[in-house]
């Protein structure tokens, strides 16, 4: 029996090809995107999960020290089931489930970095139906779900005709800068054998992500001569050069559609009111759905700041040296999208609103930029049933559990149709 | 006979009409302002005084927090001789050495702060002639140096017509914003009897600072709503408001004459890349020898940041709230100066260079700034010969014998013409 008769976005599965055995509708009392009997079997691992993610939260990945929880998630997705788990160059884990065809593989991934610094306390606990902890839903829960998954597709020996490549990415967060899925799509030993690819981010089973934002962020730092702010008065400064860019680029026009920003987020320099600093410097953050004009912001930004360390050089004394601009490019995160019509896009949509949820299309930044400004198709998902204060200490997740359970339910059914489920 | 016969400044002084005991002019091999008696002693005191320059400065006194230092001082001055020392309520050391005549005091002063935090490791270390440690030259060469003054008027029974306030001062350095001093002659037990005011500061004795620049320094904190850097584009940025402030502020003529100056020098702001800051704060430092042209340049620092403000307010959206400007005031310093044919400074010229000094005039911002901006004659002398790097951890003093001695040889010719010293 085909997936899609029973999980109810048949006309947007085009793809999925393969069956799985019929059910009733679903019951009314859970929905689900699921057949009744794999979504109980899903309710049946709710404890799991909990459990599951609360060893997993509690095992820290900080910004560029991944290692600890990578080499735990290797270990609990051999537990589920899987024989051939590694960790890559880059330190992604990565875990193929073989297909019953060959072809290129479908990626299901999570991050397993957080944005907390090493020294973070990190202790879950528990109020009503909320879990806390820093981390939690972000994305502790999206490495929990594929653990549930992997479960279900072992214990019903599900075959799926494409095979399936279960990654736990580094570097999702911040300056990691998409290091982990970078490293998948470009260098790594699945690089060219990706066909599709699914992100499991955040706890909202509702929202479907199918537009990746594009950034650039740039530190520019202002070098001068410095001195004494009385005895070297009618020298160049730094500061002067900085407030032109930012004054140069808060007059950049940007369109409205493609969405296109700009933002001076963070300035330091000078080390006491009375002398000239010797450097001052600004960080820029730019994001675009459209690379053509992320491209031309860039270059404006950068024009602006040339611009301005040319003025300042012309307007006061360089007896003692020069302004000069050295600006580093601290973030790069390429645009993309999968289109709206694609079926994995209409599959999720579906998928999530079979589940209860909106499903609605939003546009992110997360591991799928990559493989979306590839032309790679790609979404991120959530995988919850919501939550809050995501990259803050008080950040927590509900787990009432129909709902907990519906949220995980949308993960799998995108897997099923995406690779053609089969029970044996 | 008349100081002045002896140490060659007779024509300057004009004000000094007390003896001392004739002497030879004084020996060759070791130039001084001094009577070679007086010279000889102090040459003898050279060990005791370094002793006394390393006690001192390994007794931290941190901004705000010379209490230690102050106590040290204090009963080293009654060591020295003076039997009425005491510690007003601001923290300054104050000791009287009476005169024989009654009327105004004679302030003989030097800083007990220094600019270097609570927890800076403070050693003194040697390297030939070269004594070094944070702060030794600014200002524990002062206080040693009153000491050995201190000694040597007690040890030859000299009488002053003029009593002689010997003063160690809280707050001359930064943030303390001169509130020793300005306690002395606003608030103190002394502030209506001070006839006249020498600073004892620096290690340069052929440098007479007769003029005080007057300085004013704000921290402007431009505070906004702050959002994501990409959903809240559109949003007033403070970063925008700073910048337009440091723009309005370098365009600003100033002139040349009085020396006029300005200097955008600390700058700090925003906490993520991808966050419009909810507040940036800048650090402004202006100042003149003309407390006219300081009032105008005030102005025009703060209308600058009013405008910016009210254009940055103009020019994006308000809708979650509007930069608004929060200015104070950092740093208050009066302009004043003591007249270059002012016999206070004709003397300490002609000692200066009857030690062998260049005796050159100079302006700074100093504890004289008080006393100079209320129209008391007052001066700032340094006590020794020479040194650097002031205000860093590798701060040094020459102390080469003879010309340390010779260095020592100014201030007390300065207090003895200034005050009639007699011996009995």
């Amino acid at each position: 029996m085909l997936v899609r008769r029973v999980i109810q976005f048949a006309a947007a599965a085009a793809a999925v090809t393969s069956t799985l055995p019929l059910e009733p509708a679903f019951a009314q009392e859970a929905q689900s995107a699921l057949p009744a009997s794999l979504h109980q079997q899903l309710d049946r691992q709710y404890e799991r999960v909990i459990a599951d993610l609360i060893r997993i939260t509690e095992t820290p990945a900080p910004p560029f020290k991944e290692a600890e929880r990578a080499a735990l998630f290797a270990d609990m997705l051999r537990d589920a089931g899987l024989a051939d788990v590694s960790i890559d160059e880059e330190g992604n884990v990565i875990a193929l489930r073989p297909g019953s065809a060959e072809g290129p593989v479908f990626v299901v991934s999570a991050h397993l970095d957080t944005v907390f610094p090493e020294d973070t306390p990190i202790t879950v606990t528990r109020d009503g139906d909320r879990l806390m902890a820093p981390g939690i839903g972000d994305d502790s829960l999206g490495l929990a779900s594929i653990l549930a998954w992997v479960r279900l597709l072992e214990a019903n020996r599900i075959a799926t005709r494409q095979p399936v490549l279960f990654v736990g990415t580094v570097g999702e967060e911040g300056a990691g800068d998409l290091r982990g899925v970078r490293h998948l799509f470009t260098k790594g030993a699945w690089k060219d054998r990706i066909g599709a690819f699914l992100s499991i981010d955040g706890t909202d089973a509702g929202r479907v992500v199918h537009a990746a934002v594009g950034s650039r962020r740039y530190r520019l730092a202002f070098n001068g001569p410095g001195g004494h702010s009385y005895g070297a008065f009618g020298i160049v400064n730094p500061m002067a050069a900085m407030a032109g860019t930012v004054t140069g680029i808060y007059a950049i026009d940007v369109p409205g559609e493609p969405k296109t920003t700009y933002s001076a987020s963070v300035v330091s320099g000078g080390t006491s009111v009375n002398a000239i600093p010797d450097r001052v410097v600004l960080e820029i953050d730019m994001r675009s759905g459209d690379p053509a004009e992320l491209g031309k912001l860039e270059q404006g930004v950068l024009a602006a700041a040339e611009a301005a360390v040319a003025q300042e050089n012309s307007s006061r004394s360089t007896r003692a040296g020069q302004i000069s601009l050295e600006p580093e490019l601290i973030g790069d995160r390429p645009a993309g999208a999968t289109p709206v019509d694609h079926p994995l896009v209409q599959m999720a949509v579906s998928a999530s609103q079979a589940a209860g949820f909106r499903g609605r299309l939003d546009d992110s930044s997360t591991d799928s930029n990559i493989p979306m400004s590839l032309g790679i198709p790609a979404l991120t998902i959530g995988s919850g049933a919501g939550g809050g204060r995501s990259h803050s200490l008080a950040e927590y997740l509900a787990i009432d559990r129909d709902r907990f359970v519906a949220g995980l339910s949308v993960g799998l059914a995108v897997i099923l149709a995406q690779t053609g489920g089969e029970l044996p």
